[in-house]
């Protein structure tokens, strides 16, 4: 049993390190917009994935309370700690700026307090392992991609440091969100999800196509997206830039 | 750090037990060959996500030397450990047969030797953490559905009792494969995974439809079926049955 506990965290760890690698590998050069973007679009295919495994399994709300004896504050410090430790590491490779951005206690509330009552059925079928593993994977993947945000606002920075300069020491945060807002690729990020969900989420048929009906509501996946993960990634990218010049 | 080992293995041991609950809870009249069957068509889903997700990275073959620091004995020890852990759970739950089967070493082998080399780019890009954590994911995958193929031959078993229990008694391995087998199912099989991998692995545009260009080549997916896993779960189905009566 020790054994298998030793080794389990191993992997563990490592899945949590993996952007240190990935990022070191990329790091100064490499943040441009478009390359920053195409990495976003690819994480898309993975969270949609996390979300159309976790939507096998209704709610099972008893894997969230507190005294649920197998996964002692699953809801709470357990998820924290591991995301948190993702987050110190990836923020390494920046500027000092992104280690004083964190908002995985944020993601975590709004994940299971309103993001995920949206696409699982209210319900319990004694998976709650499966669960939690579920649960873990979505909430790594958005909180990759919320955090990436310091990458995008330091690939949009350095194209335009004369745009950004005044505004960041003027600390107007109105006029940096606007200038780092493109509503034209918002809209299209929310319809491509949206078509992916339709995609990845359809039931597959030999004899015949299954139209319609769909493992998670793909207007769901375009919501989770338009109301949180694209505003919060967009709030980190400012916290971000509001630290850059310092 | 103490402390996000401690947790970080809760997730990591629960996630192995799932099938207990969900076995316990499927207990004893739900093993009908339709409802193993539908749950092996769900499992096509999670293992074509996975070898997908998998492909994100080209070989990373130091991940699995077995001096990597990082990563000790991840191609051997360690993952025999998680997945054995799995499969005695999941033994349980079934006739006393059960237990003594467990094809998971030669399951390793196989993914590593033959299967992987297939989906993946020759090379290395450092995302080793990545890569050994969706070798774990596919490698679970493909496990549960092999030995699924205990309570594949438990259904088929209490379907016919009178047609197995004569040749199980003579022992006749040639004359029950050949009763379990139904190459008609087999086929839909081959066909709707390569199906599942062209719809799952597309990528997917809002401009335009990019046909023919898919993550893991989907004839790749049909044959990792056909050549490895559906012989595998039949043996499996074999050994069982062999022992049915003891």
């Amino acid at each position: 049993m020790m054994k298998l506990r030793f080794m389990a965290v191993v992997v563990m760890l490592l899945s949590c390190t993996e952007r240190h690698k990935s990022t070191a590998k990329g790091s100064e050069n490499e943040y441009t917009v478009e390359s920053v973007r195409a990495s976003l679009i690819r994480q898309e295919d993975t969270i949609i994935f996390s979300v159309i495994e976790r939507a096998r399994f209704p709610l099972n709300s008893p894997t969230y309370h507190q005294h649920y004896a197998s996964i002692p504050h699953f809801s709470g410090s357990l998820l924290d700690v591991v995301l948190d430790y993702t987050e110190a590491i990836q923020a390494k490779f920046l500027h000092t700026a992104a280690s004083s951005i964190n908002t995985n206690k944020n993601i975590r509330k709004v994940y299971f307090h309103e993001m995920l009552p949206l696409f699982v059925a209210f319900g319990d079928d004694g998976n709650y392992a499966q669960t939690a593993a579920s649960d873990l994977s979505i909430l790594q993947a958005i909180s990759r991609r919320i955090h990436y945000g310091k990458f995008v606002a330091e690939a949009k920075f350095r194209e335009s440091p004369r745009d950004y300069e005044p505004l960041i020491r003027a600390k107007d945060r109105k006029a940096l969100l606007k200038l780092l807002t493109s509503k034209n690729v918002e809209e299209i990020v929310v319809k491509r999800v949206e078509k992916k969900a339709m995609v990845f989420g359809q039931e597959v048929s030999l004899d015949h196509d299954v139209k319609g009906n769909y493992k998670v509501d793909p207007a769901i996946v375009s919501r989770l997206y338009k109301k949180w993960i694209i505003p919060m990634t967009k709030n980190v990218e400012l916290e971000y830039l509001l630290r850059r010049l310092d």
